[in-house]
């Protein structure tokens, strides 16, 4: 009994362990930001250790601890935003609070002043709270609505009790400027993460998710039977695509906090950030075409054999040329380059679309069963889809790449190095194939595929979605 | 010029007022948790102004007025689960503080102990920050960890100065629970919005929304021609689609919340939660197929009206009876009953998609060019793809009915008056169809058709997915 108890805790222990060292490697930057954390509550709580620097603040030294272990938040961008909207709120909370003040002991009635602050606390609140609701407010300034909030009832109502309201509200002020300010100070300084950055990744990871798997699809719808269906890389597929069409919300998260951002990096001031939610929603739509074809991967209906290899030249082509477009539009935003890579891949899908169509109207097909030739031509008809998806989104990118000045790729110089290492990797990609039950890496040569970029399978920018909250 | 800006500013306030109007009108229940709010903090006030309250708290009364404010949510399950989450981690943090505060103590050197304490913080806020990460804590106790982090650097810092720590941490924990307390109780008194019950609706508009849209689809498919597009029609439709297509976070977030609360109106303690996300993510998977087909809407390839022809009995007795199997299940799932009514328009549906392929395989189409059947075949095998969508939602329904034990459609009494009501409802029903470039309102006899239910444009429930944060 003891026995099996000692064994299940060391099973959770080994567990969490487990996740642990999980977590930490899908995105290290978690282990710094606990760090910093760490060092900013530290760097604050001198305030109460030091003598000469508790001398000014008293207890009240307490409100830059607490604001510092607030505010900061894993990204930059998340951290200034709520740093401001904290300091802001503070400030206009603090002086209508005093005002509120103010007027209640006009009365210059004891019995009635507690009944006016109270009514000014009850009116404040609420509409405080209903414009927490309004889209805009709610986007950029919902923490600091909670915040004026606070504010403005702790001083209108400690008023009541405390006469020196003026220096409490100086004191508090200052106070939270200062936990403000070490928050974002060493959010910036020390390995800094950036939500802008992270925005950048997100939406060029999401087009290469589709790009692989529209490049896989081609291959593995032609080359598999139909009662083949290994779950393993059935999951693996479906999950990517499951992540980009649920990005959503992370996108529009990343965005707000990406607002609130400086320059840094590569991406000046006024970078066009809402042209990135314009490309996620059309790789959405991509997404969405891939789960249905995906779903005709593993349908039970499928085409014969002989209609298929009749499909094969032209689909396989849409696909992986598709996929390839992606794919260079998917390098050019993360290298911030002019995406002009990507054109030639989509004329040839545009090609392979209209010779599918040709082919289609050709009367090859009179001996055939129209019931045979339904899945395929299914198949055919969301790839030419699929092709149009590709080109809003080649659009969508187009405009990003003249909105942010990305630079031309011909004046591009590539380091001897990178060249080198470019050519001994091209003429050859590995890919995963499903036959037979076993997962097969296959080596295809292609001279016109790029350098491939990994997925990572957990985007580190999840991460930073979250919302911290106290 | 004065008089432009006096006319940009009268724009601006019509414009706000309008927005304040849509909002309040698009849930009430948000006037009500701002009133609520506001009575809750004036409430809390109380403790401020009194004398007798007063004189036990004193400025820590402060504590209980920030705790209302910050744990004061839109549904109750979110304002038990941050009210929990910050009294226990009050009463953890506080104690582990105090420890610390204590050990330190035990060096007895006057200069060790500040450092013994920021080593202490540091790790501690490190440690708990990381843990923030682990997906399982950030889900239910990311609020509880933050505050635990506060209240131990709080205690453990001020420790250092203030002798009397017991007697601090012991006020603060009392005010915090008063704050908490006073919340929890008003946000489940006055008007309660549960999370629960949000949920229960979200998922059951959404499958509303797929219903709406199959029982439309075959209509407009097959007597629209390819040039006639209504761009508002076109936008609502996708609209409604791409609200059910992101989704995930809404139900992520409001089944968090859900497990806080107890027993409410229909939902009884242990009501199975998570099942309502099985559901939601199979009503995803199927809006992505509505999301296709409706790019085929549009799209610019046709069939020619002969081929339509041919595949418009099957195709729209598909699309309708799947859209009513999903207005079924939306409606059992509304009202808690057994989903028994869905399984007849299901097995029509199954029937028809039998039919269409016993169609495909017989030789009425030897005369024909396939590139003129391959964009009908294409929503053809789309809609048997949502045949088999509707049936794994049927399945999960079912299984959501038998687990919260829905009541047998049988076993329910109608009343007279509402039987009645729906006997002058049955027999037609209004359908928006786009023709010649207008919306014109169809009735179309459908003795098969249940009452219909409106889908509000923007889901209540989006207003609770609000993260407040102090």
């Amino acid at each position: 009994m003891l026995m099996s108890k000692y064994d299940k805790i060391k099973t959770d222990i080994s567990h969490i362990s487990q996740l642990t060292k999980k977590l930490a490697k899908d995105d290290p930057r978690r282990i710094i930001h606990s760090i910093k954390v760490g060092f900013a509550i530290t760097l604050v709580s001198l305030f109460y250790y030091f003598d000469p620097l508790y001398q000014g603040f008293g207890v009240n030294a307490m409100w830059a601890v607490l604001t510092a272990v607030v505010v900061f938040e894993f990204s930059v961008g998340a951290t200034l935003g709520k740093g401001v909207n904290r300091a802001l709120a503070t400030i206009i909370g603090g002086m209508s609070g005093f005002g509120a003040h103010k007027l209640s002991t006009l009365s210059g009635n004891k019995f009635v002043e507690p009944f006016l602050l109270g009514l000014f606390v009850f009116i404040t609140a609420g509409l405080m709270t209903f414009m927490r609701f309004f889209p805009k407010m709610k986007a950029r300034f919902d923490y600091g609505l909670l915040v004026f909030i606070l504010t403005f009832c702790l001083i209108c109502v400690s008023g009541y009790r405390n006469e020196e309201v003026i220096e409490m509200a100086h004191i508090r002020i200052s106070s939270i400027l200062i936990g403000s300010s070490t928050a974002a100070i060493v959010c910036v300084v020390i390995c800094p993460a950036w939500a802008g950055t992270d925005l950048h990744n997100l939406v060029s990871t999401n087009i290469l998710t589709l790009s692989l798997f529209f490049q896989g699809f081609g291959l593995e719808y032609f080359n598999t039977s139909s009662d083949i269906n290994s779950d393993d890389e059935y999951k693996t597929s479906i999950d990517a695509i499951n992540n980009v069409l649920n990005s959503k919300n992370n996108i529009d998260t990343l965005l707000n906090y990406a607002r609130w951002e400086f320059r840094h990096g590569r991406f000046k001031r006024g970078h066009p950030w809402t042209q990135y939610q314009k490309i996620g929603e059309l790789a959405r739509h991509c997404a969405c075409r891939a789960e249905a074809l995906h779903g005709l991967l593993y349908s039970q209906v499928q085409a014969s054999n002989e209609v298929k290899a009749k499909f094969q030249e032209p689909c396989m082509k849409i696909s992986a040329e598709s996929g390839n477009a992606l794919n260079e539009l998917s390098i050019a935003i993360k290298k911030m380059n002019k995406p002009s890579k990507a054109k030639p891949h989509l004329q040839k899908a545009k090609q392979a679309a209209e010779n599918l169509n040709l082919m289609l109207k050709s009367n090859i097909w009179k001996n055939l069963n129209l019931s045979d030739v339904t899945p395929a031509a299914t198949v055919a008809n969301l790839l030419a889809d699929v092709v149009s998806c590709t080109e809003d989104i080649a659009e969508a990118v187009q405009e990003l790449a003249s909105l942010a000045k990305f630079k031309d790729v011909k004046d591009v110089k590539v380091s001897p190095q990178i060249e080198k290492a470019k050519l001994t990797n091209q003429g050859s990609t590995k890919r995963r194939c499903v036959a037979n039950n076993h997962v097969i890496l296959i080596e295809i040569p292609s001279p016109t595929s790029s350098p491939r970029v990994s997925v990572p399978r957990d985007p580190p920018s999840l991460a930073m979605a979250q919302q911290n909250a106290e």
